[in-house]
């Protein structure tokens, strides 16, 4: 009777959970299916002793119980002290009893403050496995990645890390409107519900602190880049207090962006000039005004002098002025300034992908301390593929903070699955070759290449309000990647995948390892059937969403299509080589030299860096034509296997979230056919080719996909 | 060691599920804390046959299973076929055995289309439940009224139940816009991802599909009624489809407002005159073309020459010439126009509460058989209280439907705890004597009065994409309320309290008696610390968040609050008399004659009618200053004590909710205290006199009131 009563409980977790599940990330916890593993958990872990009283350590209490709630049906008995063996002791050093730390004294040494130690030790003889760390927000993080280990079914037998994040501000970036609309925002709207802030905390604003801490993220900037100065006044201090406040014991700083101009809009002063004693002296109040409400404000994110933004340019003021200016109404509370090196001028005729490099590169040496200039992956825009930005390691007096985009603008928005860690990773691993061979971009992040104290890393998140978070459940796994290699730039991609598939889905191989492999080709097929060979920017206007290379007609050159493939009769591509704007200067000379010369450049970048007949021989002995059109069909074919393989996952994971992705998948390769064609046909026009064997006949007219309209895609700030 | 596992799986349940009581609304299915009422469950269901394979019967049944595996633990064995006895028989008439169907023929005469029979029965001496109806659609209603009776741990043994909605359509309108935000929406964005449709389904689509089978709902308007006319574009009526294939099973039809300029934004014409031949056929082509899709497409939605919103009028027609001309269109295909009444002119000086009346009422007679005058419940704007419109009782050849706002744009948007269906009830059971004592609003509505064919209620949705459905967990009981009443206007909303509390939270008395008694306080307090004694429209301007009562700046006359109250040193309140507008001429005489006559208008509508003194004495001998201060006073008194009544309910409930709802609780105290001060400091400006004892100080000054601005109050269209 009671195991009757036991199977039909079974089926009542399974309905009311089905629905939920997409909700709770990677952090499922799902019953540890393998018994080896089960029992050799329950047998190492019989007891746990949670040193310390903080609200930190209550957080770290409660995600052990429910990890192990979830995982192995029980939870161990949880007391203030160790008694016995086959505990796990869970405390900061200051926690610890002298006797553990002497045991643990050297991995202490080790790691830095945000990093944890994870030993099993032998104490009097007993066993006993220890999580600590120098504070309880360290000891928060060695909690999460001690869950993960039975998420993954790890053995916990001879538990041996020590491990410390590698830069120091893991951020998002929210580009979060204060009414609720999400810049480049595909998965709802915005968390933040300032309407009933500060008194009521919605449930997401913990769960979102939760998820971030899990993965080590702390910090994060609530409010768009562009930004609206009202953020800053009482009335809304008062609320970013309040999420302040929740966030805290996550280890989970807030950071606001700064509208240049708000002086003048809320502070009502005339001018906004950065070297204004009024000016100055509004700021280092403000300031001060936010840090007696929010004493660890982690400090602003400025985009000044960018896409209309104000700036210190508006007063014959530099970057540097504007910058420091801030620098210093922060600095007596430790805080930060991050200042944005997207810039790109309307008065500037130059190649835009080197203009950022052109104003900031000079500026070496001149910010205050507490700055850091944030620079995007690549020097355009986030695109499916991008060399890297070549200010990575030619600022070496300047601490650089990457600026990846984990929301996916250029990539399909939340309807394509594109594991992005694969392009960070890419990113992260290119040699700028600025202080020799092996002078990575990572190095450059982790600030190892040129000694940099403060170092970071910033994601334009992916979250809404969607149940789901990020629309796309595989999108989860992005922000999930970011965070892992926020932490430790030098993680493999293909490690991450198969970390947060176990943790997401299941531990099962069959649905491992062929759902890993199309994670791991995503990036390339999105990059296949939109952008091969180098192109970039050559999606539809303002909203970004589908094909439009045939856009000409904005009033800025370099908003159009046109102005980044120049396709003609002659061929396609942007000449970036000596010949053409020279940008490849921008780069070290054994950089420069290999995207220089047409027959080292690698073929992925081809384009970027050199415009090319349509019959140039590409390697495999296609010419450029077949090779480009063979590279878009492939990249529908890559859709379509992602297709065949998630199709045989049923029988691993719910029916939920395996029907949600199925429907995503389709969406995906109905619209990589669409950029496939449309763009074939747009550039049919110019190689006056037919399309070569294999490439499948398009659909459509080309008039047919230059009239699609899109009033209402989303994200369009 | 089983039982040992069956705790720690308890465990497992209350921690997955904790975040998620929320999304499941009044669908709980909590388990069944009465044993005797379990066991009379358990030995009364043993088994269940389910007759039939439609759509809709699959859904049935999993409904059942999920309720019984939730509420019972077990799921009884389920068949196609009857065996044994104690089965509960689920099927239409048609499905039936000949041996049933005789044994129920009374009770299915009894019965329209859509209503439902549930009735233990002897057959061959063997005790059996059945439930039937004549469709499929018919018997899922009884399914979930059924598991109502579960949910409510109402006794099963001798259900002799047969019960009929007594309205045709009862409908949602969906204020929301194609970029999701929603007008008047105060619970995150519309759930209508148009982006992701047609394709991807959303799980909310069928979840919300279910919550409204599950009250009797039978159908959405998808779109805002300030309408975009690309919504019948192909590319929008593509995604229109598949929500209506997701809703189809379920008994809910799909409809959309039509913007009467339509023709000319997407269809090229030059005019959108509803007598131009060209216009009539593409009305007529594009309602085939709608039909081609959705054959069950139930019809138009329309907004017309109000606000701002185009019309007949634009082309020297009248309502009656717009609404036949689209009647036409669709009724080749079965659809209805429903035609808003809520029309008021800035050409027109008259009193704004008349100019409905004025407009329409010398239409009744002149509309097509398939156009619905849609009416809102009173002559303003869906104010905390307003007497019934005077168009009720007077069209007696027009079938008029009621237009309930559940979204609570003047009511403390979804931060104040208001129980609507005991607003909603106050309408229903007004007297109008157009035909005589006991002309109810309700029969009015439900055809009886004048015997109608068609009939109808539509509800002003408060649905969002917020996790918990509308923003508020109480405002789910205004969605649940507004199905219940939309089935049976004649329903009494503590009936409805009580259902709604047992299914949503818990059938234990300690909890019901208390909170059921604070939902039914909730709209008197409302009123008090809002608009009491019939004050109305002196809410803050756009977004109408917050008191406003000074604004008298506005463009329109009618858009003033001073319009509406008209405080001066005399006195207080919008004279509706003979003596003034003669607004009450447009109620039938005995009505006419109580409102006109200040000692028999009712005080709750006191200034709604009457211009008074600030000496007048009220029925308990109070002057009108005193008696409006108290009425403040008592509105913040009674919120306290919803405040104490909840805090005592820890215990009951899950904490999550019980949180929520007291953060909830104490902005709306703090909002109710907002609108006393702010009221009473603008109003003791003309009255001169202090406030009364008993009436707390003002914690600001009206200047501070005044100042207030909420640039992104959310749901201002």
């Amino acid at each position: 009777m009671t195991s009757l009563r036991f199977v039909f409980l079974f089926l009542l977790i399974s309905f009311s959970t089905a629905a939920q599940k997409d909700y709770k990330l990677w952090l499922q916890y799902n019953t540890v299916a393998d018994s080896t593993a089960a029992s050799e958990y329950k047998n190492n872990l019989k007891g746990i002793a949670v040193l310390g009283n903080s609200e930190t350590i209550k957080i770290a209490e409660k995600e052990l119980k429910t990890g192990f709630a979830d995982m192995l049906g029980s939870i161990p008995e949880i007391r203030k002290d160790v008694k016995g063996e086959n505990n796990l002791i869970v405390g900061s050093q200051m926690n610890l009893s002298s006797e553990i730390k002497t045991e643990l004294q050297a991995d202490l040494n080790k790691i830095n403050t945000e990093g944890f130690v994870i030993k099993a030790i032998l104490l009097k003889n007993k066993k006993q496995i220890v999580i600590t760390g120098k504070n309880d927000i360290a000891v928060l993080y060695g909690v999460f990645h001690f869950l993960r280990i039975l998420q993954t079914n790890k053995s916990v037998k001879d538990l041996n890390i020590a491990d410390s994040p590698k830069t120091n501000i893991r951020i998002l970036n929210h580009w979060d409107n204060l009414d609720r609309t999400v810049e480049r925002g595909y998965a709802g709207f915005s968390l933040w519900n300032w309407q009933k802030l500060p008194d009521f905390i919605d449930q997401r604003y913990i769960d979102y602190a939760r998820a971030n801490a899990s993965i080590g993220i702390n910090g994060t900037v609530l409010t768009n880049v562009n930004a609206n100065a009202l953020i800053l006044t009482p009335q809304y201090l008062e609320k970013v207090e309040a999420l302040a406040n929740v966030f805290r014991p996550y280890g989970i700083k807030v950071y606001l962006t700064a509208r240049f101009s708000a002086p003048i809009e809320i502070g009502n002063l005339k001018t906004a000039d950065p070297k204004d004693p009024e000016v100055i002296n509004w700021w280092k109040n403000k300031s001060a005004e936010i840090y007696k409400r929010i004493p660890d404000f982690g400090g602003f994110l400025v985009k000044a002098n960018s896409e209309g933004q104000p700036g210190p340019q508006n007063y014959g003021r530099d970057h540097v002025d504007g910058a420091n200016m801030l620098a210093d109404a922060v600095a007596p509370f430790g805080g930060v300034i991050m200042w944005r090196a997207f810039v790109y001028s309307e008065h500037d005729a130059n190649d835009r992908a080197k203009q950022a490099y052109a104003e900031f590169q000079p500026y070496d040496g001149k910010f205050k301390e507490n700055v850091m200039v944030q620079v995007k992956n690549g020097a355009i825009d986030f695109q499916p593929r991008e060399p890297f930005h070549p200010l990575f390691g030619a600022m070496p007096k300047t601490p650089l903070m990457m600026e990846f985009q984990i929301t996916q603008e250029y990539l399909g928005f939340s309807a394509h699955l594109v594991f992005l860690p694969k392009l960070f990773q890419e990113v992260l691993e290119s040699d700028t070759f600025q202080k020799g061979k092996g002078s990575t971009v990572a190095k450059v992040v982790d600030g190892t290449l040129y000694k940099n104290k403060l170092t970071g890393t910033a994601g334009v998140a992916n979250i809404g309000n969607d149940l789901n978070w990020t629309g796309h459940p595989f999108a989860q796994a992005n922000w999930y990647g970011f965070g892992r290699l926020a932490w430790n730039p030098y993680l493999d991609s293909e490690v991450i995948a198969e970390e947060w598939l176990r943790s997401t889905f299941s531990n099962n191989e069959n649905f491992i390892k062929p759902v890993k492999n199309i994670m791991i080709e995503s990036r390339e097929a999105v990059v296949n059937y939109m952008t091969p060979l180098g192109l970039h920017h050559i999606m539809d206007t303002g909203h970004h969403y589908g094909p439009g290379p045939w856009v000409s007609n904005l009033s800025r050159p370099e908003w159009n299509p046109t102005y980044y493939h120049k396709a003609d009769k002659n061929g396609i591509g942007f000449d970036r080589s000596k010949s053409g704007t020279d940008a490849v200067w921008q780069y070290a000379p054994e950089a420069a030299k290999l995207f220089d010369n047409v027959e080292t450049c690698p073929e992925k970048e081809l384009l970027w860096f050199h415009h090319l007949s349509w019959d140039y021989k590409l390697k495999n002995g296609q010419t450029l034509w077949n090779g480009l059109a063979l590279k878009y069909q492939q990249g529908v074919d890559q859709v379509r296997k992602m297709q065949d393989v998630w199709n045989k996952t049923e029988n691993y994971i719910d029916s939920e979230r395996f029907n949600e992705v199925k429907m995503l998948l389709e969406i995906q390769h109905k619209e990589a056919k669409w950029w496939r064609d449309a763009c074939l046909l747009y550039f049919q026009q110019f190689s006056g080719k037919a399309l070569p064997d294999g490439v499948e006949k398009p659909t459509q007219t080309l008039e047919y996909f230059k009239s699609l309209k899109f009033p209402f895609a989303p994200g369009n700030g």
